[in-house]
């Protein structure tokens, strides 16, 4: 018998996706989804693409199902959570709200309702399968961490010691809400740098690689791109020991050998070769001439960067396979 | 000497864009730009591609100009219009304030401030030379009506019986304000057709064809299309008496021969044959299997649609030749 | 069991969606894909989204499957067919090969190799599934054809007399071969009107609404629009007795209401509600000021406007649920 | 009176480019313009946007004009420029012909057939003024390098350790050609990562910076997104002393000042600032935490980064004024 789930904040875009992922979930049934903004209003009338009767609830109306994913802003999620988690809800939180320690959370977004549970279990599906397995609530990572998370956790044996994170992300990467920066005539035909001097998601990949604490410089660069949705990270890497690209191709297809979603591969991935799919490619070579280990990385934001893993996640914590289902 | 001129509403899309073209109109002197939202802000702060020293000011505080272009939203521009006027000002006004009868007004927009100065000298460039030359005033027309008027006027003569106006427009055309409707990710990869039952724009083209008085029938939907500038409208066209295709491309070329800004062409125009220029440019044939006669007309909608017709009628208006100065 | 399958030109746009939709089919299980250009190259290195281990095979060494797809170019199809039915396959063709009345073949693509065969089944899924069941060779109708006819047919009962059909298509519908028609720096940022004077597929409306025989007058006229895939048209009618929005409204629902992939909307369908779906919406209603019946029609050029469809129509030959499996 | 002048090889992008701005300048009168595939055919059935009764002559029909815009293919411009030097025209060589050493040239395009003419005097406008006036033949910048050097040259005087440019170019770069790399569906909604491993820009670059004879480590990584025109180049320096940022910004403006197209912002430059027009905006910056120097450059790849270069690079080999003109 499929498990009950409930998305709260199922309007944008991260929840939409979601909600067309669930529909379609044979191990897991969708019984609410909730907008504020839309409450009374059927989830059809919105989101014309989904086939579905069900009606937008108000948040505050999910109430006992067995998991539930947050799509929500910073801040709006913790105290969603730890309502759902003293029902005995499982919880994939989309949010930031538990993915960073106390101290880094509060530089990035201010105090936290509940420091006391900081950092969450942070969902990085390939590399932390055994904490979220048995996690009741599980932080599920930002979309330019997971990519370069990914593509760099193969290279920690070699003593990272700089790193350079040049990203590209589509426009939902900022979100549904409308602003002269995301409207059509400013995004099309254009490139964009932004976040200079700090992105929010830096904290996230530099406690992924060590770089808060002793380890590698690191420098992350988002940029806009006029797609809809996808991140194209280019990642350049000085190592202690820098391995021939021979070996570093073996070494990426050992790591991830067993993985559905992840897969290496000889040339540069495309972002067309992962929109709209789970998966991550990855892309490992050595520039001859300067030495520096050459990463290229892409995945579907809203899919492996976000709705995605959030179900891989789920489907671990509920013991379901992580391959059932609509993920390709 | 160059006119003194200001522009009321320099911000937006069309504002923009008659800036960029009065700062390199060699008789014209731009001595003001207005902007109640960025008032005291450097021009090139908010519109970085201009190079000029010009600091926005507040719309009341324009005063005392040879000449002014308002692009402000339809409302505002009639009081402002009134105020220049008694300084002696000529004024173009790229609003839809002054382009309709009084009660067509009322009907589509709302009551008018100054109901008795309806209709205005519809500015409709190579229709309308004559009476844009005596007046202090000009409506510039709207830019679904100005590419129709011009594709359907010289067929007059024959008889409209029938007049069926697809109309594609790119997302310039929704205006800089955000919503949802003009998101990167809304207008991306999408094709929509919008205002089904009645667009603003009908009743001009209905006045402009004598729809509304016992003339042909007229339908006109427009559809938003994922460009950022640009107008395409194919027309289908049914006559009392059709001439030959050839006779019509005779017609429209002798119609046109001495128009610097509007092109006849042996095949359809593309919309990039005219973006980012003044040029209107038109095609014109009979479809032989069902005897519509078929029109494909295409302008850039911030240009020919908007900014560029208005430094047409201004010139026309101080005596100074169209062609001079930035336009092409 | 699954029935064998084989798709005969599958490195195009067509085959390549098919592709994807077949090797995710529970009944039918695709044994060969073939490609003369890549003959011998993994479908993978030319199809990186796919997950397949199927190699591109020659075309004549598709062999003794129970069933099979046609993506070939007009003329290529017929000899294939004629071979694999004489082998008891099943055969879609979504060429134009079996589309036609063998006169109008031969006006709009030359002589055709068996002109005894033509007309072909003509597998409109929604109006013909009945003759479909018996066949053993399915002509899969053109892009345009089936949206102009799902959305046209309701119609017929009301008098057709004059049909205008305003076509918008993206690029893929150019199909891959690349020529500077189909360039990124062509299409993007450009609209255009082309076919003026007669289009392929052109005699397929003519012949599903009579045109050719007594019936309206019928104008096709298609553009290209910077959009990848999907089609809308907005189609103009003239009928010889005109019901009201409400009674058309009515009659579209009672005439689709059982079909899974048409649905009928309360206002224009955006393309983006139906791409990567194989669906098609459709909105009809009565512009009051002139009368004329306003259809708008969206699908999916590539799904429900080709490789969809080819698998409605197949699951229709071989008497599997068409719900069954991929499509959405 | 104006000097005649001729462009050879003017269907691509560059050469059309070029068309429209000498058509509009007042002190060269463009009098023949070559292309051996369009012989005899007007300009402007080609190219629909330009206003001019010229017609394409054959390449070797291009004679006795006082300067010329070369805008041929790598290999075939050498012979055409030393036919032309020898009738004492003036010639800017938009190809890779004249910009290496003779070593390079043969390992990156093969032998050259001039090899005793290498390198030619490499016209990157800003840093080699006094070189172009004295020369009769210019070697224009590659675009990609145009936009490096420009952002690099003044951190020569700190050190350059290390240098990583990631750089992003739209389609147009690709060239007009088609093929399957250009295809609107390719390209669209699609980032990709290509050249890895060595880009023909590379020897240019590494040139400027000395990165070949015992000067820093330099990688250079482009990528192809979708906008048609425009190069954003984001880049990674290590210095031997790296200033603060605020000096680094006043350094910049003091070796920028005077320049009419070189601008330096206060923030990341977006290409939308800079495309259609021949400027160069400059961003410099020091990452806090990595010690990173961070520059963000912005051209036009086909005028600042080709023909608006040229343009002004002819302009100085004839004592014309740079700003007079269509530049802007």
């Amino acid at each position: 018998m499929p498990y009950t789930t409930a998305i709260i904040g199922g309007s944008g875009f991260t929840g939409a996706e979601l909600t067309e992922l669930l529909l379609r979930h044979p191990s897991l049934r969708l019984t609410q989804v909730s907008s504020d903004a839309h409450r009374g209003t059927p989830v059809a009338a919105v989101l014309p693409r989904l086939r579905t009767d069900l009606v937008f609830c108000r948040h505050d109306e999910v109430e006992g199902v067995e998991s539930a994913f947050l799509c929500l802003p910073a801040g709006a999620a913790a105290q969603v959570a730890v309502r759902l988690l003293s029902q005995g809800t499982r919880v994939v939180d989309l949010s930031p709200d538990f993915r960073l320690t106390a101290d880094e959370y509060e530089r990035w977004y201010g105090p936290h309702p509940f420091p006391e549970m900081l950092p969450g279990v942070y969902g990085l599906t390939e590399l932390h399968r055994e904490m979220i397995a048995h996690a009741r609530l599980v932080a599920n990572p930002g979309c330019y961490p997971t990519a370069a998370l990914l593509a760099l956790d193969p290279l920690r044996g070699f003593g990272l010691q700089e790193v350079l994170i040049d990203a590209k992300s589509g426009a939902s990467g900022a979100g549904k809400t409308p602003s002269e920066k995301t409207h059509f005539c400013t995004v099309d035909e254009d490139l964009l740098a932004y976040g200079v001097g700090g992105h929010r998601h830096y904290p996230e990949i530099a406690a992924g690689i060590g770089a808060d604490s002793g380890g590698p410089s690191l420098l992350f660069q988002p940029h806009m791109v006029p797609v809809q949705r996808g991140i194209l990270e280019t990642i350049y890497v000085r190592l202690a020991e820098t391995p021939s690209s021979g070996e570093l191709r073996g070494i990426y297809r050992r790591v991830y050998a067993d993985e559905p979603f992840v897969g290496i591969c000889d040339g540069p991935p495309r972002l067309r070769d992962v929109t709209h799919t789970n998966r991550c490619r990855i892309f490992a070579t050595v520039d001859e001439r300067s030495g520096v280990v050459l990463l290229v990385v892409a995945i579907d934001n809203l899919l492996k960067g976000a709705a995605g893993q959030a179900l891989q996640n789920m489907s671990i914590m509920l013991g379901l396979p992580e391959r059932e289902g609509p993920l390709s």
